[in-house]
């Protein structure tokens, strides 16, 4: 396939950029900074889809959004006739759908889907969709991803999981997240018990702070609850908390401390995630691992945190950050420095579904996932799985594609999204 | 106005990164990095809306969003049945506008709009709307800022000007920008040195590098392009490059010393506009001024780039930064500086109009402003400007509001937004 794209992003800058951050370019950088950058760019030049897997094109020739009822589903169809389909992430896709089918599904159409790896790249500047580089852009690019990948699953009879990677996890360890936040610690902590017990889950996380600078309600809650998880559930839970970008870098690092005495096993977003520097100074004070990334857009922000060594922990959400590849791309990178991944998933639609296949492919998987419920309004069959959590585990499917059949008469239902 | 959130992103979180950033932090920084961000985060504090001009209550009853053959009007009625209307960024609206009926204007509804200084930093947060940070949210945000501005001008029967700050310019220089990439130099210089001819503007802007990484198409144009553009000016033509982020650093420091040696003005967007660490590395190496912001959606990724002099010029877009409000911090922040603020004007509606009651405001406006026509389709009636280019140089109009009156019958054609 032609292009007129340099291969800028993913070659010529790594390279240059590790060139332009030797000392000469103004910044002198560290010689171990300077290592980890040069790892990171190795892994960013490296293909995530396995094209070898199919001889001839394929051709897209249509991208379609339905809706049925608040559920969208995205259609892809090849020239030959062949069908891909994935379900989007409906709390987010009834306000962006106009973005998908204006600025995000043109773009593919007479593409070879072969050439996934790059057409990611390139709807990113699409009509400068980089302008509204976050999950307003990037919810749609999954959306349509995720169709194609499922239309290569079911041509190349293979899942998901073994079209970006290869199956390092035949089962996904989950845990439940919860919000009680604006409850007394002593019924927060009812809360996660009751949860927990229902569950049988081996690892909680529960949410501190005020979500992005709101007040942490009542007062004083989160110190409190910190030691009374630990001293509720014993030493063999994993515990980790999420603060939601709430704290200022002082404030991180009290709480932080709090967490390391209680032996939490991470700590997700201290401060807002667009303080890149203030993550890494929260970072180098604490011990607890700093997990973050839901809310980042750039894949070159994830590569100034990790070259940074700004974050323990990365946590790309499949559908915010626009999908498997480019996620994938996240999780390869923090796994040449021996960080783990564990993405984020968004709760809707058939999010845990995208959330096990990429899982399944990571060679460096956290122990535990986050996982908001399985979805019971979309009828489908999944025969190489039964979905649910034993143990604290689910098997991942192992079908063509996403590994499910949506039943065809729920399918007929949904009808193509206008717009003005 | 009771409110649930810490003072976080204008007040604690300066104070407290003001205070986290000393050395014992983590990240040592210099005395002359500590003294920038004490002027910056005592901007920051300060109020944009002069809420003093109001002394009742203005309480929102309505915010609705109208189109009529692709013009978008937001119209804010207050519950005294007083009205302001803005006319959005058509050419981004018409993929938006759910995100402005479904997650922005229901915010606003049973506000006070004196409070806006607030209302705007809250929105942000409201349903989440920070993961979106982009112009996705943004101008949504920023249509319906400039709605309620309009409702307070016209209450206070003042300019939109004078509510936001005074003054400081009764005319706004401007450069018309212009893009023939992809084309020779020499038929590059034609087209441009047509346009000087036909605006007899004193400023030109010229579009370098390939977008976002793209190729510099035909090889080697902008390098031709640089010296061929200063010798057919001469020495008193102002000249701006703009490379829409298409260089890496080491080649946007190359082609920023011929930008020297041909003494440009300035040298906008090196390199990608999320490449905060690199934008210093190019603007260290160089004399030529370095301008940027324009994709940028985060304050504080603003405050990072003026704390760390990353950027001689700051150029926020009031639509794609979140109106008049935000946009005037970063300027205030560049101020405090002693730098200039040229803001980026996305090119549809009436965003001229705005471009010139924000520059209007400025106390360190640049010399040349942005300006990509007038739109000719809106009837609208300006008693106190003609709006046009005299001598380079258009008055701003200093009538209630954005002080013109669009013509009743016009906006009766307009229909309210549906959305799915």
């Amino acid at each position: 396939m032609q292009s007129n794209r340099r291969n800028f992003f993913t070659t010529l800058a790594g390279g240059a950029i590790g060139g332009a951050l030797l000392p000469s370019f103004g910044m002198p950088i560290s010689e171990e900074e300077n290592r980890r950058y040069e790892k990171l760019d190795k892994v960013l030049k490296e293909p995530v889809l396995k094209k070898e897997l199919f001889s001839t094109p394929i051709i897209i020739k249509e991208v379609n959004l339905l809706v049925h009822e608040g559920n969208f589903i995205c259609k892809v169809l090849s020239e030959d006739g062949q069908v891909g389909i994935s379900v989007s992430n409906n709390i987010r896709m009834h306000y962006l759908y106009p973005i998908l089918t204006k600025r995000v599904a043109p773009f593919f159409v007479g593409k070879d889907a072969r050439e996934l790896d790059k057409l990611i790249e390139e709807v990113y500047t699409y009509k400068s969709n980089y302008k509204m580089q976050s999950y307003a852009v990037w919810v749609p690019v999954a959306t349509v991803e995720f169709a194609i990948l499922d239309l290569l699953g079911r041509i190349a009879n293979k899942p998901i999981t073994q079209l970006i990677g290869d199956t390092h996890n035949k089962k996904v360890g989950v845990y439940q997240a919860n919000n009680f936040r604006g409850k007394s610690p002593e019924e927060s902590l009812e809360g996660i018990k009751k949860q927990v017990e229902e569950t049988q889950s081996k690892a909680l996380k529960f949410k501190v702070a005020g979500r992005m600078g709101d007040k942490d309600l009542p007062e004083g809650r989160s110190e409190q609850l910190i030691p009374m998880v630990r001293k509720a559930f014993g030493d063999e839970m994993v515990i980790y908390a999420d603060a939601n970008g709430g704290y200022d870098v002082k404030e991180a690092i009290r709480i932080g401390k709090l967490m390391q005495e209680n032996k939490f096993d991470f700590f997700e977003e201290p401060v807002p995630f667009d303080w890149y520097e203030e993550t890494k100074q929260v970072k180098d004070k604490l011990s607890v691992p700093i997990a973050g990334g839901e809310q980042e857009g750039s894949m070159h922000n994830f590569r100034w945190l990790l070259g940074n060594n700004g974050l323990d922990i990365v946590q790309p959400d499949i559908f915010y950050f626009g999908g498997m590849i480019r996620s994938m791309k996240v999780a390869k990178m923090a796994h040449a420095l021996g960080k783990p991944c564990v993405p984020h998933i968004s709760g809707s639609g058939l999010g845990y579904l995208y959330m096990m296949h990429f899982v399944s492919a990571l060679p460096n998987a956290g122990p535990y996932h986050e996982f908001k419920g399985f979805n019971n309004t979309i009828p489908f069959e999944c025969k190489t799985s039964d979905l649910k959590v034993k143990d604290g585990k689910i098997d991942v499917p192992t079908g063509p594609g996403l590994a499910i059949d949506i039943e065809q008469s729920y399918i007929d239902k949904h009808k193509k999204v206008t717009t003005l």
